[in-house]
C-alpha cells in the first residue's frame, strides 16, 4: 500500500477516550471509529464497516494526537553540541554554523529523525520554524513523515556574526519563500501547509519584515516568528529599533495585524497582552528550552487571560534535547503551579496546550485537537498497564495523563487515518536507516562548518 | 533458580560506560563484568568466566544504577486522589487519611507497584520515607523487589488533623520502630537497612524527637525526615517551636549531631547552610513534587557550595505522578540553570546528584554509585538507538544522557549482580499480578478510608 491510499477504516475499541472538546468529556471503555481520514464516531459500535481494521486498547487512553506549535527540526542533529550558553551565544558560536552547513540531504535526515522522535511520541502536528540552507530538504523530510505540519524556510538578511551562508538578500529571500510556498502549500493531502519563519529581529531587516507582511496579506500564509526569549535578546532589539521592543517594532511593521504565532514569548508583559489580545495572535510556549537556555518562565496563567491562545512546543534537540511533548505539557503545568499556586494550572489545562488550545494557536481548531466527530483522525494510544499512569477510577484521568504519561507510554499514533506508530514501532519511517543515514551526514556537516568543538 | 542464590557471572558488551566516578571517566564500546554482585572489571574483557551470561549492549549507554534518596511507596496507590493542595491540605484532607487505611496488605501491593515502576525506570537504590499503619507491609515489599534500600516506620504521634490510626504513643512508637529494625536492617543479602523516619516536626513531639535522636546514636540508624518544604510549614514550626525554624529546632534536639537526610530543604538559608556543613548533614531534593505542590525551587548551587551532599528524589506518585529519576535529574537541572544561567549546572553535575553525589547523600559512596572495580553490581543499561539519545559522536555523553535520557530509553537494570530489567520487562516481579492485586486492596482502602472523592 502507498502512503497516498487512502487509509483502511481503524477501530480503536474500549479506551478512555479523552475527547478534550470544550466539556471535556470522557468515554470510559469505548471505541473510536476511524474512517476516510477522519473521526467517524466517538462510542460503541454497534457495528463495525467491512474491512476495518481493529485494535484493541481496553485499559489505555485515547487522546488527541499531540500538537508541536513550535520545532527546529533541522537542529535535531545538533543535539548536545551547543551545551551551557545563553540564547545569542549558543545562536552565533554554534548553532548558526551549524544550521549554515546544511545541504537538502543532511536537512532531510536531519529531520526526519526529528519526525521519528515526534511520532513515537505522540505528535502528530508541527510548526516548524524552519532553516536556511536546506528548506528543501526540511520540507521534502515533512512531506514524507506523515505528520500534519505547518513549516516554512527560516529568513534572515542581517545581523551580526550571522554566516554567509545563511544571509539572504532581501528581495531573493521573499522570491525563495514564496517559490517554496507555491511548491509545498497543501501538499500530500493537505497536511502541508506553507508558513514564512522570518527568524527574529535581531536577523531580519525593516525592509524583509515589510516583504513578510505583504506576503503573507497576498498569499494568506501565517507568519511564525521567535520574540520575548530572553532579556537580552529584547535589549538588543530596542538598542536597533530605536527604544523599541518586539512587540512595539511588529505593531508598527504591520506585522501584528498578520494571523502571527509567536515562539517563546517569555518576557510578554501586561501591556503586550492588552496590545495583541485582539490580533490573532497566538504564544508557542517551550518551557524545557527555556529553562534550559535560561530565558525565564513564561507566565501562562497571564497569557491566558488575557485570552491569547497558548500552544506548547520543544523547540529543537539543540536546547532541549527531547521532542517529547508529553514531558513539556507535565514541565508547563508544573512551572504554572509553583509560581501561582497548585491550583493554578490543572491537568486538563496543560493537555489542553498540546491538544485543543495548541490547535487554536495554529488556526487548526476546526481540523485536529479533540476527538469529535468530523474532525481529522489525529490520535494517539497510550498503553494500558503502566505503572505510572495507574491510577484509582476516582482520580481524574486528565491529572493522571498530563502528569504522568512520556513517550514511554505511547502506543500507537494515527495522523489522517494513517496508522504511522502501531506498538511503539515506526510504520512508514525506517529507523535504522534515518540513524544510519544520519550519522553519514552529520559527520560530513561537521566537517564542512568546520568548527571547533 | 531461587532470588537468594548469587547471581551468574553478566557480561555487559560493549557499551559506552559512564563511570560517574571522581574524574567522570567515559569508556566507549568497552565491557563491565559483574561477578558475586560486584563489579569486577571495566574494561575489555579478555577472557569469559566460564558461565558468564553475555549481554550484547553496543551502542547503548551503561551507567550506576539511579539512587532516589526521598520515597513514600506507600503513595502509590493515591496518585491523581489529591490534587491541586498545598502540602498541609494535601496532608491533611487526603494523604493521612488515605495512609492511616492501609494495612500491611495494601502497603505490600501499593509498595511493590512503586518499587516496579522505579525498577522500570532505572532506579536500583531508594530511601524511603515510610508508614504508619502498613509499615510492615512496605518492608516486606522492598525487601521482596530486590532494590537496595532504606526505609523504616513513619513516625507521629502529635499534631493536627492527624487520624487517630497515625497517632501513636510515644513511647510505643520508639518501641516499635526499633523492633522493625531489629527484624529488617540487613535484611536480604544486606541490601535493606533500617532508617528511623520521624514524619516532619509538626507531627513529631519533643519527647518523640529525644527517643529517635538516642536511638540513632544507640543503634547507629540515619534519621530521614522531611524538613523547610514550604514556607507554610515553617510557619507553624515556628509557632509551634517559640519561634524556632525547623534547623534550629533540630540544633537544639540534637539531631543535627545525627547522621541526618533531609527531604527538600526547598528553604535552606546560607544561614542554616553554614550551621550544618560540618554536620552529616544531606538534603534529597524532589523538584517535581516541589513545583507540583507550588513549594519552591531550591537553590542546589548554594547548598552544594557549601559542601552538603544532594541527592534525588521521585517522592511519591501522589504529588510528583512518575517515579522516573531520570526525568527529576533533567528537572533539577534546568531548574538550576534558569535560576543561576546555562552553565551553571551541567548534565554531569545532574547525573552525579542521582548516582555518586547521591550515594554520598546516604552514605553509600563505597557500594554503589559509580561503576569502579569492588563496588556493588548495580547497573543500569539504555538501549541503543533511541531518537532522544542520538547525537554526535563529538558531544559529552553526560549531556545527551542528563537531558536525553528517561524510562523509555532504560533497557537492563542490575541490582547486587541480579538482573531484574531485562529487555525492558520486570524479571522477579510480576507486573500483571502487582496491577492486579492493587486494584483489589485499593478498592478496599478506598472503602476503609470513607473519604468523599
Amino acid at each position: 500500500m502507498s502512503p497516498h491510499d487512502p487509509p483502511p477504516p481503524l477501530l480503536l475499541r474500549g479506551g478512555t477516550v479523552l475527547t478534550l472538546d470544550s466539556a471535556a468529556t470522557v468515554f470510559r471503555g469505548t471505541d473510536v471509529l476511524l474512517q476516510d481520514g477522519r473521526i467517524a464516531w466517538v462510542g460503541p459500535v454497534p457495528e463495525v464497516p467491512a474491512g476495518t481494521r481493529i485494535l484493541d486498547v481496553t485499559g489505555g487512553f485515547v487522546l488527541p494526537g499531540l500538537i508541536q506549535g513550535h520545532l527546529h527540526l533541522g537542529q535535531t542533529f545538533f543535539r548536545g553540541l551547543a551545551e551551557e550558553r545563553r540564547l545569542l551565544a549558543w545562536l552565533r558560536e554554534r548553532i548558526w554554523p551549524l544550521e549554515a552547513a546544511h545541504d537538502d540531504e543532511s536537512a532531510y535526515w536531519c529531520s526526519l529523525l526529528g519526525a521519528a522522535e515526534c511520532l513515537l511520541g505522540g505528535t502528530t502536528t508541527i510548526q516548524d520554524i524552519g532553516i536556511g540552507p536546506g528548506a528543501k530538504g526540511l520540507l521534502d523530510a515533512i512531506a514524507v513523515s506523515g505528520l500534519r505540519a505547518f513549516a516554512g524556510q527560516c529568513l534572515m538578511d542581517s545581523g551580526d556574526e550571522l554566516p554567509a551562508a545563511m544571509r539572504a538578500a532581501t528581495d531573493a529571500a521573499l522570491a525563495a519563500t514564496e517559490a517554496l510556498g507555491d511548491r509545498f502549500d497543501r501538499g500530500p493531502e493537505g497536511r502541508l501547509r506553507y508558513v514564512l519563519n522570518p527568524r527574529f529581529i535581531l536577523s531580519c531587516s525593516d525592509p524583509l519584515w515589510e516583504g513578510i507582511r505583504d506576503l503573507a496579506g497576498r498569499r494568506g500564509w501565517p507568519i511564525h516568528t521567535h520574540a520575548l526569549e530572553q532579556r537580552d535578546e529584547t535589549e538588543a532589539v530596542r538598542q536597533l529599533k530605536g527604544g523599541r521592543d518586539e512587540i512595539e517594532y511588529f505593531a508598527e511593521q504591520g506585522v501584528l495585524a498578520a494571523d502571527l504565532r509567536l515562539a517563546h514569548g517569555v518576557w510578554l508583559t501586561a501591556a503586550h497582552l492588552t496590545r495583541v489580545r485582539h490580533e490573532r495572535f497566538s504564544v508557542v510556549h517551550c518551557p524545557s528550552s527555556n529553562l534550559k537556555l535560561g530565558s525565564g518562565i513564561a507566565d501562562l496563567v497571564a497569557i491566558r487571560l488575557s485570552g491569547v491562545p497558548v500552544g506548547l512546543g520543544c523547540d529543537g534537540a539543540a536546547c532541549s534535547n527531547q521532542l517529547d511533548n508529553f514531558q513539556e505539557l507535565r514541565l508547563a503545568a508544573l512551572l504554572q503551579k509553583v509560581q501561582h499556586g497548585p491550583a493554578a494550572f490543572s491537568g486538563l489545562d496543560a493537555l489542553r496546550l498540546a491538544t485543543s488550545e495548541g490547535a487554536h494557536a495554529l488556526g487548526l481548531q476546526h481540523e485536529t485537537g479533540t476527538l469529535e466527530t468530523g474532525k481529522r483522525a489525529d490520535v494517539v494510544v497510550l498503553a494500558p498497564g503502566r505503572p505510572e499512569l495507574w491510577g484509582a477510577p476516582e482520580a481524574d484521568p486528565h491529572d493522571l495523563v498530563a502528569f504522568g504519561a512520556s513517550r514511554a507510554a505511547v502506543r500507537h499514533v494515527v495522523v489522517d487515518g494513517h496508522l504511522l506508530v502501531e506498538e511503539g514501532r515506526l510504520t512508514r519511517l525506517d529507523l535504522e536507516e534515518i540513524l544510519r543515514e544520519s550519522g553519514r551526514c552529520l559527520a560530513a556537516l561537521l566537517r564542512r562548518a568546520g568548527l571547533r568543538l
